[in-house]
């Protein structure tokens, strides 16, 4: 275990009391959010960072499970003397709603009728994300957050948390995001979906008590990965190298070494991931639209409400959320008068950039946190 | 049927006598290619025009087959007074070796065994395929080609016509090719291959007698479709557009007109095309590099052999194979010297720009052909 790490962290679990009041006009019963958090809180309780993590993360976002080697995803961002300074901040991560890591999901127990939700759990949405928690920090007296982070669908969460509840979010970190779902991104999460659904095993979620979808949700894993890296990416870390060989095979293994990441990491997600789970997940991306408007529209509306302070970063090869979509909301924000800054960071590795060491991202969000955790302490 | 169409045409057959010498050292015995021509071969039989086609393309260019409201696949190129104008040019098309659509592929009888060929099958090159093309020309007694001209995978045809025979090739047209497969073309095709190859019905490639693999390659199209689309393209054409409906269905049908027309492609193609000439075709696709070397290499010496005068096209929003790819080929024939024009025309429409009405590409086309059969009669 290195020095510069949070340490033994364990995941907890907090039950909403209340029922969670959803988009799709449904009331979800007995919800239970696994979270962490690092750091101490201060007396006045203005130091707390809120994490957001992205599609198949979780909330061990730093420090290691007893007996773990592997530190939690975000662990070069966040601990003593980094970025998220564990010595300054109360740092908060919890699992999603939806997602199949200790917070309620497809995969939980239906209390209703004592097996998996399967389909039965309702569809999601990003807002509902934020929604669940909000009742965390509640739980926790927070009154206020220092700032929100989050990149990808994180990203999603933490522009949702800074317009749903602008008293509560001092400054907003959205990385590698988008305030609204292009239509590439839903062609590849519905790819993504209907491979997992084309799987028989999946026998329309209901496959709890039998053969998982693992097929099907491999290649959906496939296909995202394809996304999280670029052209570029891939001609540097790939090329046309062969696997092992020396000549092609004139068969239909993997000849060149992109084709064996792409099986690999297929075949070790489904070891980890629930297959319905990552259908939920990605249907609440796609419908994510944070000027709440199902089809395209202006976005001057979109941050009226909003009153936090803003560091938006996107990533020159980040293909998924191209910097594009991230000028456009800080357009839409400086629209509001907002305080934004804005950095695209050069960075050859596509959209997977935001969880990989980057100097430049670090000194940034260094630098962010601690300008607005004086400014937040010159402002009261 | 209009008036400036080739009219009725007919796909004929044409069983090479010989067998095949492949790249994987396997003789390929009983090979039928389908083929159509339009036009008419002159005297001094130098204005035959050879079209090379794409994946999923077949023999039937131009025209109307008895009985159909639908032409080829190229009409808006071929036929009288149009840019490949068979009022001047004895036009061909073969459908390619691997394929399904009337040139023998996996899905044809294996004499050996009296069933269809399945895996059992050889692993197929871009070469193979204009071998057997060759045959095709030499029992059609063409002594040499005014031009072969050919998109994506057709494109890769078009380059290794002009440098496996460079005394037969007077003219190479590779629209919106490559030169050499990169990561990216490679790991999108392995995904789509996978969605083939898990789905329980494709039963190792023998599926012929039973229920094919229809779930699994309507996703392996769905993944193609996503490439032969660019960001913009979707964005025009889709944009968060809801399909027939007003809001959210919070369900897992298709929400998006997105997705419903990549569900709608993937349905549609599974009615007309083999699974198992899915896989091969890809896989030739992958193995393409021009320079004959497995790993990524100088190109100084690929067209050293070369004679052609070429028209490389590639088209601004192409991000399968982006303009780069095309400039890369274009430096290389320089290199050695050869006649070369280029041309990246701006169309949105992503890779796919090469199909559809483009009168640039028309123009640009037509003309070129104009002064090589000029040239062509001048040279002798």
């Amino acid at each position: 275990m290195k020095e510069n790490s949070v340490g033994l962290t364990t995941t907890q679990y907090f039950k909403i009391n209340a029922s969670l009041a959803l988009d799709n006009h449904e009331n979800l019963e007995e919800v239970t959010i696994a979270y962490e958090t690092y750091g101490k809180l201060n007396s006045q309780r203005n130091n707390t960072i809120l994490i957001c993590h992205a599609l198949s993360g979780d909330a061990h976002a730093a420090g290691f499970h007893a007996g773990a080697n592997k530190p939690g995803w975000w662990e070069i961002m966040v601990g003593p003397g980094k970025a998220i300074d564990t010595n300054k901040y109360f740092v908060i991560c919890s699992n999603i709603l939806g997602s199949c890591m200790g917070t309620t999901g497809p995969s939980s127990i239906d209390k209703q009728t004592g097996k998996p939700y399967g389909l039965r759990f309702p569809v999601i949405t990003i807002s509902d994300m934020v929604k669940s928690q909000k009742a965390l920090l509640d739980h926790l007296e927070i009154p206020i957050l220092l700032a929100v982070i989050g990149g990808s669908i994180g990203g999603m969460q933490t522009l949702e948390w800074s317009i749903r509840y602008p008293e509560l979010v001092f400054s907003a970190v959205p990385l590698a995001t988008t305030q609204r779902h292009s239509a590439l991104a839903i062609a590849f999460n519905e790819v993504a979906r209907q491979s997992i659904m084309a799987d028989p095993n999946w026998q329309n979620g209901d496959y709890y008590q039998s053969k998982k979808p693992d097929l099907g949700l491999a290649v959906a894993r496939m296909i995202g990965h394809i996304t999280y890296l670029s052209d570029e990416a891939m001609r540097n870390k790939f090329g046309r190298r062969l696997q092992d060989k020396k000549d092609f095979s004139f068969n239909f293994d993997a000849d060149f070494q992109v084709e064996s990441y792409l099986r690999y990491q297929g075949k070790k997600f489904v070891e980890r991931f629930d297959a319905n789970s990552f259908l939920y997940i990605t249907k609440a991306a796609d419908y994510f639209d944070l000027s709440r408007q199902p089809v395209d529209s202006s976005d001057s509306l979109t941050f009226a409400r909003a009153r936090a302070k803003y560091l938006v970063v996107s990533f020159t090869s980040d293909w998924l959320y191209p910097t594009r979509e991230s000028k456009a909301m800080v357009k839409a924000m400086k629209k509001n008068n907002l305080d934004v800054s804005f950095c695209e960071i050069a960075a050859p590795w596509g959209h997977d950039a935001f969880l990989l060491k980057n100097e430049r991202l670090e000194t940034l969000l260094g630098g962010f946190l601690s300008r607005m955790s004086q400014e937040l302490k010159d402002a009261f």
